[in-house]
């Protein structure tokens, strides 16, 4: 049994599902129908040991558990609102000082904290509810829409977490600040999220677990398939030479390292050219979607497969 | 510092309160305006080794931490409504016992889990955050009503989820199996809630950190004190022989035990009975509001304290 094993566990006993949700558990947020308008909901929890090492301190555990979850709005093309922070460390000191990192990422990020609990833990462990809103008239973007033909783009760049990840581990910190804070700070698109609604984007996904494992969710979420080629994958100077230092394959690791905090989004091409004429952050086309229900990756036009992402209860342990 | 220092000094640092939030942070659950509607919004996180010992199931875990949120909503004289719900523990099968717990308190407790997180934590841990609705033109019970001489009373009994507890930690939890099921399975006081809330009581709050504890927070929010006469406080005959049994007096477990989740209220005579007449769950007269801002304890007469309830971290650590 893997993580989404049993997720797929839980969504087979769920209670009976009252009319005001309008999309239940499986997407990044559920949509549920509060005062008559559209909310988005989602939740996300950090744990030490297993979602960041020594080298987080508890104000950048704090900050990231807010950015992952406004990460999940975005993905949605909502605007993050609200969020409840619980947090438990082995001293409250360090509750504290992670709670200000959740409460800075609250002012940088626009989100109020409405409340939380705090206790103590063996493990720092920090768990983050959000509500978001949506634009009115505006429909949340499912990962259950692309068809084939639709372009698949990704926001921003890929890789640069995980080689700050690596950078991390390593006892690199200070040789890849940029890629490092990549990391530790992800910038949730919340802006492109909702041009991509605007715009009328298909299907979109945030990527956490990694484009080779989100793909597959969008994929199977929409009953589709797609074809990524590696070489398209908009991969930084920094994140390919620190990758390379590391004996790490760029576009492999750009395609499989995750935490990006990205957004995946699958469109007919003139509803892209919209979305990337409306936000800032640059869109990458990466591939297509196909009518085989397959996941194939192409470097050189040779398939090169399979590829996963992240897991927390990987099959193999 | 303790866990209601860093609780202060977060609420130091909060962003600015944006206009739809009706109560921030600080009561049982915060009041937000979501479509035009208030909602009641809050979250509890139990961690295994602080919040429970190896004698808890993770389908117990699941349902408790389901059940505590809910009652957080009772305090309001809310309905619950929705929930989200982060689980972690050292395996996927424990996370999906955790989780099947969870689902059974959604469907006994009448709310649906939009969605989640789950991951691998070296102990088992579990977040839940809660939605819950009020019912029109009805006003949330807050905390800080309470005025000298209203009435102090609680719902139900006071001791028994202690007496489960030490039970529990003692290994004898075959001699005790209805008070081991207090503790494992609160009975969140929703229908209470409502009747309190319906009659006009002044200030209200559940009881998990324990009666002395909570009894202080209701007061300070309130600008007022009390007097509790110990002998007055619900305990039922199977605590009592239970706690003598342990060696505890029984009226001191009742008002320091805490995790009854019961709820304390404060209300003039007139308004106490009305919300009595309109509910099923006995409600038992323990004390009074008093202008000085002293929590007192009496017994025969003569004032026993301090008393105090639970603390995450304590001073003295």
């Amino acid at each position: 049994m893997n993580e989404f094993d049993v997720i797929r566990r839980i969504s087979g006993i769920l209670p009976d599902q009252p009319p005001e949700v309008l999309v239940p558990v499986g997407d990044d947020c559920a949509v549920v129908r509060l005062g008559g308008e559209p909310w988005l909901a989602a939740s996300d929890m950090l744990i030490s040991g297993y979602h960041f090492g020594a080298w987080a301190t508890p104000e950048e555990v704090g900050y990231k558990a807010v950015a992952v979850n406004v990460s999940d709005v975005a993905a949605m093309g909502g605007t993050p609102r609200f969020v409840l922070l619980s947090g438990g460390a082995p001293d409250p000191e360090t509750t504290l000082r992670c709670m200000e990192g959740a409460l800075e990422a609250c002012r940088e990020l626009g989100v109020y904290p409405l409340g939380g609990d705090t206790t103590r833990a063996d493990a720092l462990t920090v768990d983050a509810s959000i509500l978001g809103g949506l634009t009115p008239g505006m429909q949340p973007v499912l990962r259950s829409g692309a068809r084939p033909g639709d372009l698949l783009a990704v926001t921003g760049e890929l890789g640069a977490s995980a080689a700050g990840f690596l950078a991390l581990e390593a006892g690199r910190r200070g040789e890849a600040e940029r890629l490092v804070r990549r990391h530790l700070r992800p910038e949730p698109r919340v802006e492109a999220g909702r041009a991509a609604a605007a715009a009328g984007v298909r299907a979109m996904i945030d990527l956490s677990d990694g484009l080779a494992s989100d793909v597959r969710h969008l994929c199977e979420s929409s009953g589709v398939g797609c074809r990524i080629e590696l070489d398209r994958l908009p991969v930084a100077e920094d994140t390919r030479f620190f990758a390379g230092s590391e004996g790490r394959e760029p576009e492999v690791l750009a395609a499989t390292g995750g935490e990006d905090y990205e957004l995946l989004l699958a469109a007919p091409e003139g509803v892209l050219r919209q979305m990337t004429g409306a936000c800032e952050v640059p869109v990458s086309v990466v591939g297509e979607i196909t009518a085989h229900r397959e996941v194939e990756f192409l470097r050189g036009g040779e398939v090169r497969s399979p590829l996963s992402g992240w897991d927390h209860f990987p099959a193999e342990e």
